[in-house]
């Protein structure tokens, strides 16, 4: 492939610096950045005057296709990486749920099966570590070998997901044998449990219910356990999805004694909150952990430019509007939303153009730290000669509102129905192949590669 | 000015990340990065097959052509700046001492009458501010407007220099007010003054007590102190030339708790020890801080790699072995060591190939970060489009040794004499003109500029 | 009644010092302490010359006449309040469990009916609250109105005792309303639970494994939470046998931070180690938790002689030598120990005559600590007029041994046989009347009465 | 000495507990306390009904016949004792100051002898050291010999008094060496310094400018320079006279990283502030540290009641009002307030009637902990048999004012005249024999002793 592609004239950011200047491509690949760069032998010139040049997002963070042994989402690989594609996001981070019964690689290869041929953009694999009986830890090992050296464990959902502490400890332990990653869902079951046992037996189960099923203690009190154990087992531990800012603290504070947390966040704690559902559709906002109060939006943000918030990531699950309001009752409505598409718009707009955050620290939260975090960097997270030509060209002079009528994915809703933002996504290019343009998927099913990450240093 | 120089097929560090390929400078600026960019209308190749391209090292600590008032120093902007642009340093940052009875904008004036003409690379001044009568402490806002945003004050050193804590205080309120960082060296002077009185007392004046008169504590009671002040005035303190490893530590449990507090070291602190000056030549190793203990620069090292230290200066002073011997009284010897020309070797030798930090480390704590803190971020720091075209051209695999021999300070020793070095610097390039190949200095006085430099960020 | 003992002579611990001198009794209560009191008067001289005079003992944690569901110790009141008078015990705190369906009140009731007739001391009454349904979480008050203002929980023990981190909150919760106080056995019923299981399938159920069921990671783990959720919900908790080191300093640190808990140990976790369990008698040694490597030990005495810990209980159980090796299999052997005949002679051996704490830091953490904690100082835990004439006379000069065949339990061992002590107990006094003579019980069964103790100040 | 005072029918406070009862003496000792000792034998009866029985005051912080080199108070040791007597204070602690050229046990005897006669009550010395020359710092142990096993320093006061870090640093190593506790009068000499100048040049030297001269930055940072060097020397220190609610927080902070330092405070800065110096009488309240704004306070009396103080002094001078007022300058006037005979009833008032703190830690803070810490318990600080018959009678139920009418100090003022009083001292015992009865001194001038003390535990 010979390809060229010059995006010209655009404001380019880079961990190393922001330049208004010109990127090069040549076949998957980034040839060269410059400040005018010789139009010749080029295939394609895009014109990014008065646009953003960013490095394509890499969310850590996602469900497509999701089968969650109860609820199945209604996308494909095909439809979740359209949207990604139309999102900006380059890299989608999903999971491989280890079913009853399978190895670590038979997870992986369900999940190979069902991508092949399907993908527009890379993919990598986290996989959900359910089963990992005493005295064959080192299982884990395998996950290194196939290159996706994470194990995603839940404090909660019994009996599918959850992991007890000696479990847990069980993981970390082997973990760090190995320099695994523990990715945690934290949430305490016996408080998430007893919330929603006590709200069913009080009759309290329409939606508008949703949130105290949940209480923000529980995050907060699995956090403060999880860093504990991490500590005791020497190993590195991710905590999803914080949507609190006492949750964020807490990890803060095990960071001060040299425990070593991560802290992610998604779009919808630091822009939406928990009023919605007392509000017109509160199908749109049943997800775990719930939303919450708008104080802790304000906290998260806060936290977010501090540096104590390392990723964004949308915990993006295509679940329809039918699904959401089939029994109109929390506890049997599936949760999570959709996010790919919306997550740039919306953190330029609510994040950057508001002056909570620099437009350099949006791409570090949404596409350098989860490429460093995840082993992909340089070759994803940057624009630098050699990564992949993983390119987004932004124009923040544009006003829009968000409308599921123009989103990719299959749901039938949005939560952002309707809020304004700034800015739009002109291109989209994934290995120097454009994939979106202005709104439009433009990209090839199939084309997206599986992400053999390695051992990330830190 | 057109001049274009490419330089072909290196492994090139940019804060963006590492890749092997080309770097095209246009005029004074980079044009172009990429992997394989044309030759056409270039003007120079330089071939960097096998060889490091590094952004220009930012030195934030150098004494050129200094008079302490009792010292002076016998090199001139000429001889120091030449030093420095082959030794891979392209931007020097020196101070400006206020003599009595002078304003800083005359402080300023006089420096830059002095360096008219001669410097052969950019330079920014840091103001000595040595008089801030009470009442008049917003007079510190001249250095913003002069672009030379930092203030450094000494907390020993009477009657010249000598900063007691109530105008310490002012200072550090003063320069919060107007976003200036305070450089603080320090030194309790109460320790120091007496520890060397009673050396004195004791008739242990040669230079091997050099050491015995500035105890560690002296320094790190200092630094706890800073903490407290520019905590208590809401003011950011950079603390220079960390020389013990409690220093440091003191200042990052400063950090942790909030304290806006930056840590400098030095290679002869990271690579010499104190049992020097036990040997041959202990005038090469007069300096304050003195050298210490061997287990200091060990924790040093580990602190450089865990990110506590953020910079590496090297407090660089060209005093003359005659200077140095005159009376071989440490009291009376004056203090200062030249490093300009061995940072790099030295600290790749010692750092990079020994294996204590990375490559990316290195540029970092020597290129960048003293970028950013001082304000001229990304205009020097890093390689990327449009910042000027500072480069050095570094080939690991020439193994040599440290030899007055090849210096271009006028001294005639230097403390490294005979230690060996991994690597050499093949061509150094100062806004996109040679200025240094193989050692031989090809620049010209008088190019180097002043640079206005800006508040910096954090 | 009037009759007055004067003991004479003695060396007096007393929290406001200690001095040689005479006690004088009244009735019940201390009469007088003096230099030379007159004899006159009086019904009994005791002398003390050469001996101390110490606060009768307050055990704060008994198991007598103990019914877990499973197993039964063989002991009753008499039985149980016969070994603590002769072990200087002259207040035991015991526990009444709520059985499935009881009210808080019923479980007390049960105890009181029980105790009727037999107790030889005085005694007070914790309350282990096992079902605290929401709703009804200020029938807690109850406990505040019957004089044991107290709740025990546990974290383990499935199903009987186990609560969850809901129900645990809950408590606390409403402990923290009423001012009561939330005594903890914490260990990790995941983890306990998990490493039995491991063992059973191993074949490994032979005692000598008893301690590996039971990691000191499980303890450590359940102590970092408790202080977590006691710090939400505003609570005091007292977490019960810290059996390692590492457990007291977790809740040291939570106390540095302003958290309210408080550590207790036990005589067998300072004095013994798990080297028994490979001995001769393992079945000596079954308790929950479990004893620990000897190093622990001693970082517990260092942890009670600085403060971190603040009471010593026996945790006495007085199951028979037949239960104990039944079956031989720990995970049907039933745990606990006997312990309230020998705390003292063995706390001073090995700590006070050691050199390991002081003689007035024996009695505070053995007698006036759990008076203040649990709500009877000064009535209980000093020597001052008017205070509860409870008095332990102790000759230190005495050197004997630890054998079962001195003992009033019923068990028919003691996991200390053969040890060496030094002092010997010469006469015990409750409430003004002797209740052991050297060795000898003389109270008589039904004189103790039942302390309702209020709210204790912090 | 054979008479037997007995004290009837008392709320009698003791470290023990506080019961209602007796307290007989005999000579100079408590001969026992008790609920209804005999009154045979007995040759005076004092009648305690509805009275508080308290262990004498000890005052660890005194300045009696005071010659600073530049002013002399007044009085001498005979009035300086008698208003000790009459204000409940049985034992003073004051200081003997080295003088240019002397011994530290000539700075002892020089007391010694003008005390030597006069003395009412006993009375205990710290010394203040001024010079130690390098080499010498074992003469400390003189201290230990001499049963004032103390070395007070101050940071300010040059040139009489100040101490340099170094000074500092050589007096806290020889003092941990020996086991002596470092008193520290802690200002920053250059802050407090300027200031004073910047006042004087502004002709800012009326008296109600003495508190601007004195910020509470330079007392706070000095005691936190001084918990630094006390860990390094690994020495105790006792921080006197915390006046700011910030400076015991340091040193609070402190202890809690291990550190061994003591907060002091005085009734001047729990009940004045600020305010007064724009009153009528600002020459009633020049003192150093100076008065503070009313919410330190505040914080003060909640730092003493949790604990973080440990004792309270007065810090009594008593200069004459002549004194006072002969410059109206605060530079050139003598500070310091006389405070020994109404710090009971400030304290009582102001601390126990207004629900402050409790009676106990009353008794704790005046007399238990001063006791201890400096070597005189349970001799002094305690009623307990054996123990100094120090013994305080006071009424709570009388409401009085403070007025210098009834004070027997020769200044000629009190500042705090007018305050209202909640009751009044009825009868002062010093070792067995009346010293006060209602106000009136009954004591023999030269029956105090010179308390020799050992070094305190800890």
């Amino acid at each position: 492939m010979s390809d060229r592609i010059l995006i010209r004239n655009g404001l380019v950011v880079t961990p190393a610096g922001t330049f208004r200047g010109d990127v090069m491509t040549h076949g998957e690949e980034i040839l060269a950045i410059g400040e005018a760069l010789p139009m010749s032998q080029v295939d394609e010139v895009i014109d990014a005057d008065g646009c953003l040049v960013l490095p394509g997002l890499v969310d850590p963070h996602v469900h497509i296709q999701l089968d969650t042994g109860i609820y199945q989402t209604k996308d494909d690989w095909g439809v979740g990486t359209r949207a990604a594609a139309c999102g900006g996001v380059t890299t989608v981070l999903d999971f491989a749920t280890q079913f009853p019964g399978q190895t670590l690689e038979q997870a992986l290869e369900n999940r190979w099966n069902e991508v092949d041929g399907k993908a527009a953009v890379d993919y990598g694999l986290h996989v959900m570590v359910t089963d990992l009986p005493a005295g064959e830890e080192d299982e884990l090992r395998t996950l290194v070998r196939l290159g996706a050296p994470e194990a995603k464990v839940y404090t909660t959902y019994r009996p599918n997901y959850y992991m007890d502490d000696d479990r847990l400890l069980r993981v970390f332990k082997a973990a760090a044998k190995h320099g695994i990653l523990v990715m945690v869902h934290a949430e305490n079951d016996a408080m998430v449990s007893a919330a929603t046992e006590r709200l069913i037996a009080a009759g309290k189960t329409s939606l508008r219910y949703h949130a105290q099923a949940r209480p923000m203690l529980a995050e907060q009190e699995a956090a403060h356990r999880v860093a504990f154990l991490a500590a005791e087992a020497g190993a590195r531990a991710y905590v999803v999805h914080n949507s609190t800012g006492g949750t964020t603290e807490i990890l803060a504070e095990a960071r001060r004694k040299g425990i070593n947390v991560i802290s992610e966040t998604c779009p919808q704690y630091l822009i939406l909150d928990d009023s919605l559902y007392e509000g017109e559709h509160p199908e749109w906002v049943i997800l775990q952990p719930p939303l919450r109060p708008r104080r802790e939006g304000a906290k998260l943000w806060s936290l977010l430019a501090s540096g104590e918030i390392s990723t964004v990531g949308t915990d993006h699950c295509d679940y329809t509007l039918e699904q959401k309001v089939s029994t109109m009752k929390f506890p049997s409505t599936p949760g999570g939303i959709p996010g790919l598409e919306t997550s740039l718009p919306l953190m330029y707009t609510y994040g950057v153009a508001a002056g909570r955050i620099s437009l350099e620290r949006l791409v570090e939260v949404m596409s350098t730290n989860p490429a460093r975090i995840f082993g992909m960097f340089p070759r994803k997270g940057t624009i630098i000669p050699g990564s992949d030509a993983d390119l987004v060209v932004y124009d923040p002079r544009h006003k829009g509102q968000i409308s599921v009528g123009r989103l990719h994915t299959v749901g039938g809703y949005t939560p952002y129905e309707g809020m304004g933002v700034q800015g739009t996504i002109r291109v989209v290019l994934s290995r120097g192949k454009p994939v979106c343009r202005d709104g439009e998927f433009v990209g090839d099913a199939g084309r997206g590669r599986y992400l053999e990450r390695s051992l990330s240093g830190s």
